[in-house]
């Protein structure tokens, strides 16, 4: 292993220390909440103002949605088949694709594109919107299969509001919902999804980390979730033969073996 | 990183050569079956008889099970959140556990602590029968939800029958079956995690690989649903608000935050 | 799908409307912190007191620890592989196993046992850890192979002492540090495990939740590594080939194939 | 759940009847290799030639590269931690991303790509590494950090002239090797992803199964490990403290908390 092999700006161990991005973590403990040590976390600073507090709304709104999302129905069949509650929940994380809470990521990526091209806000909403109508693609962070507004949404716009954070990315954010109807042919509300995006430049954050709310944020609801069914289903959840519709080749016999 | 921290029996790389026990790698391709590599890193030697093909049969019997299978099921399911092909499939290998074939490993350990008890095939299988009875717990290995009988138990064992494996363990699986109907009241035939119990100590290995057969047996399968799903249907499955049965507490309203 | 298939009482929702526990997200959202949400849905109930605060010290005890751990190398070398952020977070996830987390749930159950003996603390404690020392067996929740004490552990008990959840648990496990002088020969100082473990109890959590702590808590710092993995290194990390130690057989040459 | 929500061409269960693809399961068991059966799932019909055995050459030739690989490295620190064999191969399982595995998919895309441009062999291929040198970017299966030539791809082409599978695609990564000597200025030998990328296209298959090698291939050696990492060293392997440098902020007092 080569000199540094390992290497990080996060924490450090040492013998009855343990530092995190240079805090001490049992001074973070009791006098720092989770919102704000994620923050840490994620940004490299403690809040000086509200981050904190905008985080735990983010992280909140991203806690449960009851069995309507692949990650939590994957999650209560892993842990109807006899895991440990961990194992269970990792394979509800490992669910949080493209599809399920990647959207947070790409409206974020779209809206730093959008503000980067120089034009008014209205103006870049409707180049954006005109442009993914044309390719047949879908915009990020607005519309939503069940939900029509997204009522997390807008809460997460008031509490930013509140806070302090309804910046200019809210602002470009609103004219993405307002750029939809001409683009779209009718208005896409702005969903969970895309509010978390425009907060999450809000809170400087990077892209990238466009994920984090739903990882870390859906955590307790996960785990809520593999506990239930462990505790009152019976074992060995699967969808059952008489429920799959088989659309293979009929029943054919083998052919000899080769010889 | 102190010496020796990493260390394996099982292979060897350097510049331009793999060893797999003591193999050369390239030399295996292409001589040898996938059956006969994988028993020589399960034992650590190659077969000197018919253990690749019997590992090979042992393979296909868990190969695939439709979506009658947590495994599979939980695969899709993440698998439609849009995440790579092999991460899918990793969310399904979780959930092979306890009630998942987990008995291939239960049930080879009974039946070597009846075999160590050092009485009759029927009278040990008798008694551990009626010891788990007793207990109220359930005989692993034997009865299964949707076939009675499973028919992969019994092609597995006319395949060790051809290939010369059929000894004192699946003697010793068969007094089980019999002793069942005295025991619980009714035949539990023996199923194909049973029949691979018995077949996993006539090849001579640790019960502690009892999950190996569907760990790696299943992973065509679950490639092929995963591919399916990614391939062939909408993204994003979830079970529909309509379908969840809600039994928590009626809504109510959220008190006055603390002061 | 037959009826109730798939029922739960975490949480409902209907189109404009999620329900948590009974509670309207939307009102939770920037109302409640997100220790409190957590603990809503790990008990079933909103706390009454500081159970929220307690909570968010919990996890925040949880959240960092360096790569001096399984579950932080596990993910990172994941990472490296070119995977997206939330399926190498599972990995890591995966990790959190009967040797890392899993002594809360252990030592959760080793004080529900000692408490229902109806012995006074002092008696109890010394009767299991002589029984545990008689087998053998480690004590969980105390001693680490790093800290000595571990400072988490401390300071969760100071700050449960300042929020009011200072109670017998803590007592309890305070007397099992005291009984492993004469048990073990040596003092072992409780763990940051072994004051979670006494703390679940004070919040009338299960013991099988045990592993939430470290499942919840530590996510924002496996989202910080893989982060920092995929951002600052270069991709593919392995263990290179000169530093690991082969032990296996000597080379070998391959037999003849059967014929 | 609406009619169809499952629905598979993969495989249908029944009582006392699995048929996969068509064919019955207990005749597929014993009369069939487990690379005449995957090549089944994966291609929808059974091998009329040599499939089947190419399957297996490319299967055994993902199977085992020592700790030298990501999911290696992660799979054993993940055992280490106590968990059941499953979850810490699916854990190594998530790692075979982009950098790992991922070059076969992007190679036969690559392949694909030039041939459909109509254009020679040589041309295209000299295209097509010119373009992707121009844009800093590597060529998918070519080059080793460790192995130069890696020689599985020469094995395993060789194989496949033993087998009847030699052909254009094959002839086409001939190509691209011998034009990386002019475009990246010195030649890129083709590694075991670019031979499997060449082949996977001999045997038909869609490039979206690239990995499929690698993630069923490499599960014997993954199971391997961590049976011998759970059985051979002691639980909770870590990086250890004095083995990581920090390089983050320094040691930092935390504010007084917000008012």
């Amino acid at each position: 292993v080569t000199e540094a092999f390992w290497r990080t700006g996060i924490g450090r161990v040492r013998p009855n220390e343990i530092l995190v991005r240079g805090y001490d973590l049992t001074e973070l403990i009791g006098n720092r909440s989770f919102g704000d040590v994620t923050y840490l976390l994620l940004s490299g600073e403690l809040p000086d103002g509200n981050e904190g507090r905008m985080m735990d709304a983010l992280l909140v709104a991203a806690v449960e949605h009851s069995l309507v999302a692949p990650s939590v129905d994957a999650a209560r069949f892993v842990a109807s088949a006899g895991v440990p509650l961990q194992a269970a929940v990792a394979a509800g994380v490992i669910g949080m694709g493209e599809h399920h809470g990647g959207a947070v990521d790409a409206a974020a990526r779209m809206l730093v594109a959008a503000s980067e091209s120089g034009r008014p806000d209205d103006e870049a909403a409707s180049e954006a919107c005109r442009g993914l109508r044309k390719e047949g693609r879908r915009l990020p962070g607005f519309g939503h299969v069940v939900h029509d507004p997204d009522p997390r949404a807008g809460r997460l716009f008031e509490v930013a509001g509140e806070l302090g954070f309804r910046g200019r990315w809210c602002a470009l954010a609103e004219a993405f919902e307002q750029a939809t109807e001409e683009a779209f042919g009718r208005r896409l509300r702005m969903n969970v999804d895309g509010a978390m995006a425009a907060l999450l430049l809000e809170l400087g954050l990077d892209p990238g980390l466009g994920k984090a709310f739903y990882v870390i944020g859906r955590s307790p609801g996960l785990v809520a979730h593999v506990f239930e069914e462990q505790t009152r289903e019976r074992p060995y959840r699967d969808i059952g033969w008489e429920n799959v519709e088989y659309e293979g080749p009929d029943p054919r016999p083998l052919e000899e073996e080769r010889g």
